[in-house]
């Protein structure tokens, strides 16, 4: 079969679904058409979620409508191979596609670690954006007691939040001192493990794990000082890899972190072929370094950028980099942190003072619902610009983060957050006269007076 | 009495106190003093809450612990005269404390229309920053079935939310075609009109009173239809009137709105004497023009500007003007707005494209306490500047005003915002490929293109 599209999206999951639908409003006139596997695609960051608060893997669907509603078209196939130079895309059907702009958004992997033993043992599974593996996971977990999870990230710090509410006896093990560590400061990580303790989470820092032992099906995950841990389940949240075989097989070139390489405008080296998402190449806002991050929001940034920019230029790309802006919420208690950590900024060689402020999200303190509520922020000396802050709160906090994130890509300075005029209500917000990030700015502006 | 201090702070409500204690965290070896009437202050924003959600007036007091903490020194007491030559301040118990700076916080009262006939029966109440007042008011509630409250601002509307979860008969009168007129466009306010409605509350919009009846006591009140509401209490909430009496006795400078006269750093004429929050004249961010806004939070961030520019210009305003950021919830949806709405960008002359978007605050939609979400975006057509922006939506909307504050504030355009990244979460925030600000701003960029 032939097909002919002006733009073709390969991959139908959150960045792909962005770049064809902004394609759509912004390029009227052109035919768009995603190519996935997947009848149905999975929320990505709700995953966790399937496992308790959602009741099953059918609630955690991204809407197929308003992608047909904007006019594109969606075809339920994989593609197998691209031709750069004919400008064509095969089918696993056999069907040859000819596109004039291609954009590449086959996401990520789980990253499974070659060196461990028994990760091929029944009951052993990773995380990947596949329903009806998810739901063979979910299955499998009903008829489980020792669950033992593999790696402190948000996927499994998520997940053992989750199962914990289902009494289910949950272990934690993480090669780190902590959990969540590539993302927050150490406070913030010790806050989150004494709530996962709280809700019945075993927690094993800074421990390696040697094998997954069983016999067919799992019966334990041994650890390199000689424990072993008892387990029904295991699951591997080791990471992500960029899904990239079907790029560099077309001889698209990859950064070091098996990332498709891509310009400002998530442009391949061949400008009719765009990259976006977790298969594509990110580097940091502030120091240009490639980084390995995905993040759903990040990948939908820059489904935007390419969106737009297909066929020209127009809509300069004023941030560049990556600001990482990561949040979670660990038994009812919102972590959230964007730009760099305070550790993360202090190995990267950045002169830095750093300030926090608590206080609450609703006021008075005395309304029901209220929760308390930390902001740090994370600032360079001389130039008193913004490069960090974190938030630890309640639900407004999922928010809040964004306006620390929007401070610092307006590149704003502590003596702008000193005047900055922030709206206040009492069941909405902290108080006009504690409002934390306010209170953090002052903090800063006191000790760089020092 | 004689007693000297360096900063004097003369009424202590938000904007006294964040004057005074930021006042003491730049100039940590000033002596600061704050007089005020009050033995305890009450939180202005929370007044309408104590008749509902809080249990009494003792639950929504301002916190005298972090004053003391910061080592200012309160006095309890009122001044009835400044002079400005000899830099002195004399209180009605015969104090006379002499200053080197002055920060005049005296805040707003009630405006009581004059033409208004029965304003002095008992039973009809204004809602003053006054704990005994507000008990007493409280306690006549107690004995009420009927409440018809005049006026349908944000104290108007809040107290008549409120009041209709107690079960009170209710019924809210406004002038103009709509509540919450001054704040909020058509649309958002026509929705919170339904959400009254539907809890019960009467509306009579479109209506002018022409007279409270009753012998002694209120009976009700007279529209000019010639409708009587039947009437067991009634409030008056029309406004607030800048609190200056004290400053004009002393030939401080009031602008036509009978505010104090303030520059960018809110100095009077006077360069030791500076004036914050309602007692303090404003001006529109966007147009210079003079303003009666009353905010709390406007309040504390002419309270830092002051507070740490009282003995040289250290921290220069980097936002001219006073950019209105309001937010309420009415029946657990919350309405905030940001900038100019767009009736008043029409009214005031500028050349605008707006559109909205509609979502969802947590994703997927399945998800426990998920909240609809619309945002809407106003810009100015051929700059791209954001000029103002609105949210409908559940608790994290609060927060998200302040992402679209901040937004307008470092001037952003447009196209800048379509590139923004901003982070997400299912249980925190709406989704990445629907994010309801972003689609907004491509709504406009659509618009803009036309």
């Amino acid at each position: 079969m032939q097909k002919n599209v002006d733009i073709l999206v390969i991959g139908g999951s959150a960045a792909g679904i962005v770049a064809a639908t902004t394609a759509r409003a912004f390029y009227p006139d052109k035919a768009v058409m995603i190519v996935r596997k997947e009848q149905k695609a999975v929320v990505p960051c709700g995953i966790p979620y399937i496992y308790g608060t959602l009741k099953s893997i059918e609630q955690n669907i991204i809407p197929a409508g308003h992608i047909t509603d904007a006019g594109v078209e969606m075809m339920i196939d994989e593609v197998v191979s691209i031709d750069s130079e004919k400008k064509t895309a095969t089918t696993v059907s056999g069907t040859v596609i000819s596109w004039d702009k291609l954009v590449i958004a086959t996401g990520s992997v789980p990253k499974v670690p070659g060196w461990l033993k028994g990760t091929d043992l029944d009951n052993v599974f990773t995380i990947p954006k596949d329903c009806q593996y998810l739901d063979h996971v979910q299955h499998a977990m009903e008829g489980s007691r020792k669950v033992v999870i593999i790696g402190g990230g948000f996927i499994g710090v998520e997940i053992a939040d989750e199962l914990s509410k289902k009494g289910l006896d949950i272990t934690l093990v993480e090669l780190l001192p902590h959990v969540l560590q590539m993302a927050f400061d150490e406070e913030m990580s010790v806050r989150a493990e004494e709530i996962l303790t709280t809700s019945g989470v075993k927690l094993k820092l800074g421990c390696k794990v040697e094998e997954i032992e069983g016999d067919g099906k799992v019966t334990g995950v041994r650890l390199d000082g000689g424990e072993v841990l008892e387990a029904d389940l295991v699951i591997l949240s080791t990471g992500y890899l960029p899904n990239t075989t079907l790029a560099a097989d077309a001889g698209i070139k990859l950064n070091e972190l098996g990332a498709i390489r891509v310009d400002e405008y998530m442009r391949t080296e061949n400008k009719d072929i765009f990259a976006v998402g977790d298969c594509a190449e990110k580097f940091s806002f502030f120091t240009r370094i490639v980084k390995g991050l995905m993040l759903a929001s990040t990948a939908c940034s820059e489904a935007r950028i390419a969106g737009m920019n297909l066929y020209k230029l127009s809509r300069l790309r004023t941030f560049g980099g990556t600001l990482s802006i990561f949040s979670t919420a660990i038994g009812g208690t919102t972590f959230a942190a964007a730009g760099v950590t305070e550790q993360m900024a202090i190995e990267r060689g950045f002169d830095i003072v750093s300030a926090s402020a608590e206080g609450i999200d609703k006021h008075p303190k005395t309304l029901p619902g209220v929760h308390a509520q930390r902001v740090k922020l994370i600032v360079n000396r001389e130039s008193g610009l913004v490069l960090g802050g974190s938030v630890i709160g309640g639900v407004s906090a999922g928010e809040l983060i964004n306006v620390i994130g929007v401070i610092i890509e307006s590149m704003m300075t502590i003596h702008q957050v000193l005047t900055l005029q922030l709206g206040t209500h009492p069941l909405l917000t902290g108080p006009p006269t504690g409002y934390p990030l306010l209170k953090a700015a002052e903090n800063v502006a006191k000790k760089m007076r020092q």
